[in-house]
């Protein structure tokens, strides 16, 4: 018969089965964690008016975005999960409790360009409160950060904290907020350029070197949470804002310190940005120590009314989100995640003969009812043929359903790493 | 500032928080299922070639599906989950382990016409075994629709078993093989049209009354499936096909007996057709006994080597697919499925003073712990408003966190049903 290569477009990445079953342990993890913090799923479509998705703006996400015309609708894949909430949300305002606090781990879409394995449809794990202005859920988001990726068994991490009222009032200090724009995408460049050409940068937009020396010694800042809180304090900048954001970051660490986090998984950064557009308040990113190349893995922050763009309603937010599919790529790239299996079953029920089979099904039965996953050989063929079909599918244990020495509440069970055979109730079964 | 009303194109559904949370107890009690029974898992891309996707050929499916230009590629999401599944396991072949069991719990999505609520985006949770040609596997499809949608507690339903070599070959047999596609529309409507009218459809294609009568009279046995087998063989039909297939079906109905299925979730019913293309061995349906209108709610069968329209290879394959959305939409409009909160949280903690906030968070810590769902009340407000809030977001329990009976290993809890205050224990509270 005539075939067609199968081929996949590029960017659209698929696992073969051992990994999947780590990525799915990867969400399945993920879920758990945000839900033991009370919070709520929410699904949105993949499917959404091309305008609805870009209430907010086009620019770079459009020419990104996979459109097109079905009848006489122009649609789109969603290209993340935060303009689907802000739609969710005016839309069902008046059926959700507010604060809403919801999580939602979908996929998105990008058609970015394809540079070295970049992924075009990618997982997003997103948690948000919705619909409270809280230092309390400021603070939350990194113990949920902290929680989440310690669960991920997630290498040496750091949340980054920041807090864009101290840029922005810092700024207005320095009469600069006419510059805003293009200093905080200097800062943001700072760690990739050498001191030298950012100057040169900084006094073409007309900043004195003085001055760029005050902004850059204040975003180099390094210490505890406490000592940047006193830094900030005792720079004694006459700025509402300023001062505003210096106040709430101080509420908002005195918070975390309660939620008794090791000391060394968050630090305030004064030099997170956090891009320009919809953050007004805390940000976040997170870094691995021991691989600063993954850029943040997990990044977020304050947000006033993104809801706006679809309703007449004042509704501030803060949230993050976890990268899951660039995360688990570049740590399994490194090495750093082993598959072991390549079936979650555990055990492999074999018999000597035909009339094993009802035995057979009914230990499978068994282990079943306590939450074990189980295969039944299909036949009765030559028993060291289905002792190879168990190494071959690497399942650890099999039990002969048939052997003399299976009876009642015990049945013969063979260990396929060491090749020892005992015989086992169905409650230690259960613990193996 | 101006906005743009919420709105979603017809067919992209989406839940509010109480019944995502009840759909994704769905999603995850049929992946548990699935696993139970020793399958991995696996998910391709949404999107992938549209030749791809029309391998098998286009028709109605081509219609239906969301096809988009991306640059120099004809893009399309998948329509279902057969197709792709085909495409990943000619293009991995080298690197799987056959057999290979396989599940798959993803969205589809199909352009139908938008008819009184018909979903374009859907999950399905699909089943398969491929790469081996057993009767076991035949009968074992039987077994995992009965202990998923039990687990589900979808209400008394019944799985039709039939074998399309029992119907080709009873054409074969009656010189009718060239009308096969139009007998067996006929037979697929036979339910929807009264017998005239179907009988002279029948006379118009040139087949006689008398093999008219005794064709429908075959497929409309009813009887235990012992009862079918019988019936069969003693029609003693000279056809090798019809033969194969009684033989086969008695294997697999004495397979399944091994299983002490219940007596009443199966039964052999030689109407069912599943459509022409792709099926050669066994056919399931699946009908709700007190809601027929559903039409089958898990539908599946034994097909031959789908996987040769991407490789040159001969892969049989026997799989079953549940229309979750469908299910889970319809269970819901009949009452059927209560969603009984809406926030996963099982406590809230709260407290009366601001020193109370280290040992609410201590309390909320040890509860994540122990596996239960958490939320921590902002700030100390006065405490009718936290209980009242816990009632807003129907969380059945508030710990006081400062209370003076809180000491050690006990803390004060209330239950916001019966309004009672007791000292219970982390064990105890894990218990709830």
């Amino acid at each position: 018969m005539a075939y067609l290569t199968p081929r996949r477009p590029a960017g659209f990445g698929e696992f073969l089965p051992q990994d999947q079953l780590l990525f799915q342990k990867y969400l399945q993890t993920i879920q758990t964690s945000y839900e033991s913090f009370g919070f709520t799923p929410i699904e949105t479509p993949a499917i959404e008016y091309a305008d609805v998705l870009l209430a907010k703006g086009g620019g770079e996400t459009e020419k990104e975005m996979y459109q097109f015309q079905k009848g006489d609708n122009q649609l789109a894949l969603h290209f993340d999960l935060t303009v689907p909430t802000a739609r969710y949300v005016a839309e069902h305002r008046g059926e959700l409790t507010f604060p809403l606090r919801r999580y939602q781990i979908q996929k998105s879409w990008r058609a970015e360009k394809a540079q070295k394995g970049r992924a075009r449809e990618f997982y997003q794990a997103d948690i948000d409160v919705l619909g409270r202005n809280s230092r309390f859920d400021d603070a939350e988001m990194v113990h949920i950060i902290e929680a989440t990726l310690r669960k991920l068994e997630v290498p040496n991490f750091t949340v980054h904290i920041n807090h864009r009222l101290i840029i922005n009032g810092m700024l207005q200090y320095l009469g600069l907020e006419g510059l805003s724009t293009e200093i905080i995408r200097l800062i943001d460049k700072r760690d990739k350029q050498d001191h030298a050409s950012l100057q040169a940068e900084m006094e073409e937009l007309g900043v004195s070197a003085e001055i760029t020396k005050q902004l850059f010694q204040m975003v180099s800042f390094r210490g505890t949470a406490r000592d940047a809180i006193e830094y900030l304090k005792q720079m004694e900048i006459d700025n509402e804002s300023f001062c505003q954001g210096v106040q709430e970051m101080q509420d908002i660490i005195s918070i975390i310190q309660a939620m008794s986090l090791p000391q060394e998984s968050y630090v305030v950064d004064l030099s997170i940005m956090r891009g320009l557009d919809y953050y007004t308040g805390v940000v976040y990113e997170t870094t691995l120590d021991n691989y600063p190349q993954f850029g943040s893995v997990c990044s977020g922050g304050r947000y006033d009314n993104l809801v706006g763009y679809y309703a007449d309603v004042d509704i501030s937010g803060v949230g993050i989100s976890i990268g899951i599919t660039r995360l688990f790529d570049r740590l399994k790239q490194e090495g750093l995640l082993e598959s072991d299996r390549q079936v979650p079953s555990q055990f492999l029920v074999v018999r000597f003969s035909q009339e094993g089979l009802v035995p057979a099904l009914e230990i499978a039965k068994k282990l079943r009812e306590n939450e074990c996953s189980v295969e039944v050989y299909p036949e009765a063929e030559k028993i060291k043929k289905q002792f190879k079909y168990a190494h071959k599918k690497s399942i650890p244990y099999v039990i002969l359903a048939d052997a003399q020495e299976t009876s009642g509440d015990h049945v013969l069970v063979k260990n396929m790493q060491t090749g020892e055979q005992q015989c086992m109730s169905f409650f230690e079964l259960s613990r193996l």
